[in-house]
């Protein structure tokens, strides 16, 4: 999950505050779908500072012992300054470069289905990063440096303007094709 | 949305408190997969107050001003003390008797899935009316008394512990079946 650089709603590249329940339907979701980690991305010390203090409340504070099945939940969970940080990360534990697949309420010529993207999950042996973005989306350049841009969620109606947690519920719900 | 009565914790039927984002989320949900209105069901006053405040916020408001996509959402999002009284209201809007869904993280007998269901909705003349249950679940009577009660939402580990956000945003799109 994204937080810089992602646009605002006048189209500028900014960084956006974290919401404590975006990271608990991360951690939630994560876990519900074999997601191995979930990253919450933001450059700022302060930000980086309120996350790691919400992920210990419910790992190791009083919120692991009011509910430990959300202690489960906030133990794939990672803070990590910039998406360059997470892929290195991530490429370096699996001795393998990881492949990106970026998400946009719009449409783009390089899209992939969700169908083609599952079998590609599931064929191995890349590890795969989702990448979504908060604010009103994913910068352009983190779009075209990625390896896959998935389809949108397209709903019924002509609407796409799904929160960010609505809208990892759905993606990983597809592409884990478990229904 | 159900806040009473649904389990907590320990099993006792409560009231739960209400969520601001999940009323943000459930709006534009149903704004994306065309459900016809959203009901935030509480039967407290001080609760009702708080819910119908954030939505004049967003209608009418200075959130109507600085994002009229989610005033657009919230138009079809209501405040109801009971389950009985939107039962009532919509089957007197309908002019038919309203088809309860209800919803619930564990198997039960009458467990419909959701290709079952999506063909049920689609052909009607019936409305159907989606109850989720906040805090630990619906109260076993509300489920017993539903008309039907859809499949758990099971990902690929043996976690079902979705915030009500989350399965709300899977069970629209899965009910909808526009992938």
């Amino acid at each position: 999950m994204v937080h810089y650089p992602v646009y605002n709603k006048q189209g500028k590249v900014i960084c956006t505050a974290v919401t404590n329940l975006d990271i608990h339907d991360i951690a939630r979701c994560a876990m519900t779908f074999g997601v191995r980690a979930g990253y919450i991305i933001n450059p700022l010390d302060s930000q980086k500072e309120l996350v790691r203090k919400i992920i210990a409340h419910w790992r190791e504070g009083a919120g692991a012992l009011y509910n430990p099945i959300r202690k489960q939940a906030f133990e794939r969970i990672e803070v990590r300054a910039s998406l360059q940080e997470v892929i290195q990360d991530i490429s370096r534990s699996h001795r393998l470069p990881v492949k990106t697949v970026a998400t946009d309420a719009t449409q783009h010529k390089k899209n992939i289905s969700y169908n083609h993207m599952h079998e590609l999950l599931y064929e191995g042996p890349w590890p795969y990063l989702l990448v979504l973005g908060t604010g009103w989306g994913l910068a352009r350049e983190v779009l075209e440096e990625s390896d896959y841009i998935l389809a949108p969620v397209e709903g019924v109606l002509d609407y796409n303007h799904l929160s960010v947690r609505s809208a990892i519920a759905i993606i990983l719900d597809r592409l884990t094709g478990n229904r």
